[in-house]
């Protein structure tokens, strides 16, 4: 199982999150790339950590929005969209390598995850992105989202993932913020809820249905200290169930080592979450 | 002989310049990167033109400073200013590699072409930043300025310039903008001096002396519709001179089919403008 | 009538329009204010040619969106949308001090123009933002657009106004750019349906019908030669016909001195654009 | 005495500092406007704050650089300066409004405010900013510099400020960040060294001699739990020493009715730093 948090979110002297706590918990960092949050010398500090821990690094693709926090819906063109998302991946993959690591793949943030969760023409933009720069490259994506099926459906490989601290609903989407219970503020309730998942594959929606989601790594906060705590904790139960933690994406010397399966991956998506 | 000029620098919806009529009469494009100007669907499409035309691509990197036009000093740190150039230099390879090019060199841009041509630490700190990405980069600089000595200490190819519409001292510097005969506007005249200089490595400085200058690219400029003529009319004078207009930095396929000489090109560096 | 046009458009390096030459065609100038354009040293020049020409400034807020030209929709909250606009009158009211000239009327600009036409809520927040900076201010917007009806039930004065170049349907709507016909580029055929308009209050639809429309400003580009020349026609034929032009709004001055007419016209907003 | 923090210093997601607790500590708030930090609905909020506690408000204006937090130098044209200038007064003036206070005070903020304590060029930038916009604004600015008589030449009123954490040669200078010794982290220590220069108008410089510094306000620091209880405990020692605490700006409604104090204040400015 593989366990993926948002980072390098700070912006010159703005600080957000503990990075470097964060990465002796997680396999893959979801980091920002100057379009949300992230300025140059921050983002290369975190791939630094990153790859001195064997953390996996995947591009926070966003609108462009830093007031905003990327949070806010845009509607950009076509033209400006695949643009940008390739502009990102760029730069993030030039500060990777000079960290001596790589970019695996790409999970959008905030509002862009959102739309193209469901939007059609934005999520083929970012697809199309993605493999204009590297067709190698993995997208992470909402578990049960339509997303993961378009995306494999351009060969581009894909992974789901669930939220540790989120409520569900019996559909299998995310409670909405906002609403009561959406959000999961304690700690070993969220573990429990995601050990039942690992072992069953199924989790309570907030009516207290089963619901079934595919998934290959969990997604976990950083932004405060409770946050922390909740992954670490998260983390522990995994472990001393015997749920081994890695990072989902193979190596690109991995992939280079076995060109065999690397087609057969290409070919075979390793996630099934738009089933 | 290369003839190079600065490219993809509208922003948004305004324009500057006309990149699709310069890639005619180029053999090397400065491409912004976002800092000073350039937004990603723009670069992407000058990038798209240029390699249609075969005009080889550099990374016109720039300090962030998009309403002065990257043409204020600034006094970045070097983890700031190492960053912001990996960065820039990334975001472009990432767009050149959608547009079916590549990235072969780097020329800093405005105030921070005219800081590291003497300014060791920044100068340090741009070489230091094209080492991380790819020191198979060529850094395009000032002919006669110590930067590219330094740059060859560390390893790095380097190429000199001249600026076909500019005036130089008897030291073989720039005069200063604002002087008085500091900027060519003859088209004509700028044409007979590149053409002289061509035959003879030498040209008259601005009080009439003969300097001599060691340099393998030629800086034009397309941000007026004179500036577009002027540039023509030395593509044309050159050519009727019988001299080869190319890109001085070879394609990557280039390198990587002649290993042996790109391990000579990078121990011996092909401009030698610093002695 | 009064003849309003988007200014102060460039940003740093970048012009967009000859606001030298639109300012001695119109009576009333939406000013940029750096969200979607304009940079401080480019504003404060373009206010200082309309007090020189006593030209009425409107605050041409937007979205905060260089990249866009604040034309794609986002989706701001109250609390954003509200402070937004305030710091964008400020900053203007600031700019427009200095050159000796104030702040008249607000005039949204691109996606927000068009969202507030008819989303009530976003709407709301700029009416709240021009009450909280100045409630003399006037809010300038679509002729026959609800929003007029909503700033004038808030206290606010209004003024509608109709655009030159543009086609309408038959219910008195804008013909989405991008249909045929959607705008118009005869000046002469442009100038002649204004000079019908003014004389009649009536326009020819696209479909061939007559609409009615209350409007008390008439828009007109500048962001090209020809738009430039279509403005200047324009004006000439309105002046032929005897219409005087003059900006719609009073000066404050004026306002001062005819205390019993500022309340009066405080309670009876002067546009009835929304009826 | 008057006690002064820089606030309003967050952007967007990120927070700096603790607004609220300053505010009950200060009686004078630098707020950001924008161009280091503040987005327009965090510096409202800021405003709300100040304007509930009875805080005067001062206009913390710095050059565009927002990575940057405003600390680095950067070459500004004075064109550009002025308007900036103006523009950041504007909108903080345009905020304040809708928060029911209003700016009285001017500080420079990080690199503009150390560039103008001697660069006279760009000191009187900021000076001919703050006479366009409101003659009647007070710039504060560091104690026995140059600049505050440049400004009193000007006819703006000046008021020197001291800072409670920092440590000064001999000459009256703050000695440089970096150097051992130059910031104090005592609170108790910082607190006494204030006490006494409150009663004799000396401080002990790093190099143990006694130095007279004329000051009416002292600046303290809110950007970490530890800088927020030096800051009260300051406050509560000078109000136990019977120091009474009070903005050092009139507020305009007193101005207004004291018309001739005004004009007294405003021929001799009420601060010799300079001298």
């Amino acid at each position: 199982m593989d366990l993926n948090s948002d980072l390098g979110e700070g912006f010159g002297a703005w600080r957000m999150g503990d990075d470097e706590q964060m990465l002796r918990i997680v396999t893959s960092a979801n980091v920002a790339c100057g379009f949300h949050a992230g300025d140059p010398a921050g983002i290369l500090q975190t791939l630094r950590l990153a790859a001195a821990q064997g953390v996996a690094i995947g591009a926070h693709v966003a609108y462009p929005d830093l007031v905003g926090f990327g949070r806010r819906n845009m509607s950009p063109s076509s033209r400006e969209l695949v643009a940008d998302v390739i502009y990102q991946i760029g730069a993030l993959q030039g500060l990777a390598r000079a960290a001596g690591t790589c970019v695996r793949y790409v999970k959008p943030h905030g509002a862009l995850y959102n739309t193209i969760a469901h939007d059609r023409r934005q999520a083929e933009d970012v697809i199309e992105a993605m493999l204009a720069v590297d067709p190698q490259l993995v997208l992470m994506g909402l578990a049960g989202s339509p997303l993961l099926g378009w995306a494999q459906a351009r060969g581009l490989r894909t992974v789901a993932e669930i939220f540790a601290d989120r409520a569900y609903t019996a559909q299998g989407t995310l409670v909405p913020r906002g609403t009561p219970g959406a959000v999961l503020h304690d700690a070993q309730q969220a573990a429990q809820r995601m050990l039942d998942w690992v072992h069953t594959g199924c989790l309570p929606s907030i009516d207290g249905q089963r619901i079934r989601l595919q998934a290959d790594s969990i997604c976990v906060h950083g932004d405060s200290p409770a946050a922390v705590a909740m992954a670490q904790q998260l983390r522990q139960q995994l472990q001393a169930a015997g749920v081994a933690l890695q990072p989902f994406a193979p190596l690109p010397g991995e992939l280079a080592a076995k060109p065999a399966d690397a087609a057969a991956a290409a070919a075979a998506p390793i996630a099934g979450g738009a089933a």
